[in-house]
């Protein structure tokens, strides 16, 4: 059968998450009937696999998943069909490519990209609700940029990770961690840009929640070190909330779009 | 009694429109709610006026309104307890000022800035959806800033004015229609900015749904001229959707807010 990857683009705001559940809207379910009106075998309940399972109110601009279908879809002919079937879910299908047969969104993935959106400012924000963090006072990005240097590498992030984490080993490597400092209408707009072959189980939204303590003064850019170091969940700052997380892209060995 | 200038930002999807009306969703009826939980005279149904009556689905980063108040407020603090009221509505006061008693949101404004966002994408846009017009092919943006030079300076509207449009001449003078091209994910954004003393009725979306007709290559620039030398509502292009059309900005003689 031939393989599709999927580029996806979606507003977390009204899923319980990416993973299909029952009685629970879901983007994986979302896709799946689109394709089920496409493509006998979705239609007895084939599956989708994702590069990454977002949590629920967790948003993406560059998830990827990839499905077997019966036909050979020209890819844009799919990516527009499935668009159609899509509505009116906030789910878009922006990028699709035939893929070779090994092809695997998630186990081929050498490396995922998330960026998380923290704004600062008194006044409720109203356009981008539920798609930022919210807090009320401006923060050091450059304490921020100093306690997440701490991060960079290879690290056992036992400390940074939710207790119900399913991955085998808490070791992983860090490649990036990127703050910039944005101007917001009334206020101040923080962007963090995340890289790594892959993350654990809220390991962003610890990573953020512990960053915004320093950059408010609360902890020393150092004790980002200590809390690393003592390998322990309680020894996090507090897990920020999804609203303002975003997978942004995946990277495959054999990247299946243009421009990735 | 202490008259204070609010500036307002709001997300217009959920409302029927600024102006308060019987059992609809409106902004001004979720500030005069607000205000009618701190100030007797709002609790006994006073009023606020705005210097522009926002349609249905238009949103705001900086319209304007008034209200004459029982105590003379701290402009911070009551800034702060109407947002506290405000929730969980998509309605902020992102500023206040204490104003002279002769300053009118609507009367004495000098002049009215709208921007109109378009995407022109063919994936349907997912995070803005509501917050933007979609189209699906990119624009001539030269061609619609030739169209658009000829609706500067003193002209009479009556092309681009709705039909229940209440004003009473239809000769306004526009400063300024700039059109910047952005870059917007797997597309092109045009942002089109509006100035003028004030506008007609459904003005700005007349124009915007004009000039998308220049931009797309159906109208050639020239007849934007014809269109509005015929003063008739029949020569007009589609009027565009409400949602993508956003208050900016009012400008004063003498500015109540910093920055302005």
């Amino acid at each position: 059968m031939p393989r599709f990857a999927l580029k996806i683009e979606y507003d977390g705001r009204p899923f319980a998450g990416w993973q299909a559940q029952a009685d629970q809207p879901s983007v994986q379910g979302a896709i799946e009937n689109a394709l089920a009106r496409l493509d006998p075998g979705f239609a007895k309940g084939a599956r989708i696999a994702a590069a990454g399972r977002t949590d629920a109110g967790v948003h993406a601009t560059g998830q990827v998943a990839h499905a077997d279908l019966d036909r050979a879809w020209d890819p844009f002919r799919l990516r527009e069909a499935l668009n159609f079937h899509l509505k009116p879910a906030p789910v878009a299908i922006v990028d699709s490519a035939r893929v070779a047969d090994d092809f695997h969104a998630r186990f081929s993935a050498l490396e995922r990209r998330y960026t998380f959106r923290l704004v600062a400012r008194r006044a409720p924000v109203t356009h981008d609700r539920g798609m930022v963090w919210q807090i009320l006072n401006p923060l050091d990005t450059e304490a921020m940029r100093e306690g997440a240097a701490h991060l960079i590498g290879l690290h056992d992030f036992t400390t940074f990770r939710s207790s119900i984490c399913q991955a085998k080993s808490p070791i992983k490597t860090m490649d990036e961690i990127r703050i910039e400092a944005h101007p917001f209408p009334g206020g101040q707009e923080y962007r963090f840009h995340l890289r790594a072959r892959s993350f654990l189980h809220n390991q962003v939204r610890s990573i953020v929640g512990t960053l915004e303590r320093v950059g408010a003064g609360s902890w020393a850019p150092g004790q980002v070190q200590q809390a690393l170091a003592a390998q322990d969940r309680a020894a996090c700052g507090p897990v920020c909330p999804p609203f303002g997380l975003y997978l942004t892209g995946v990277g495959y060995p054999d990247p299946p779009f243009p421009a990735d």
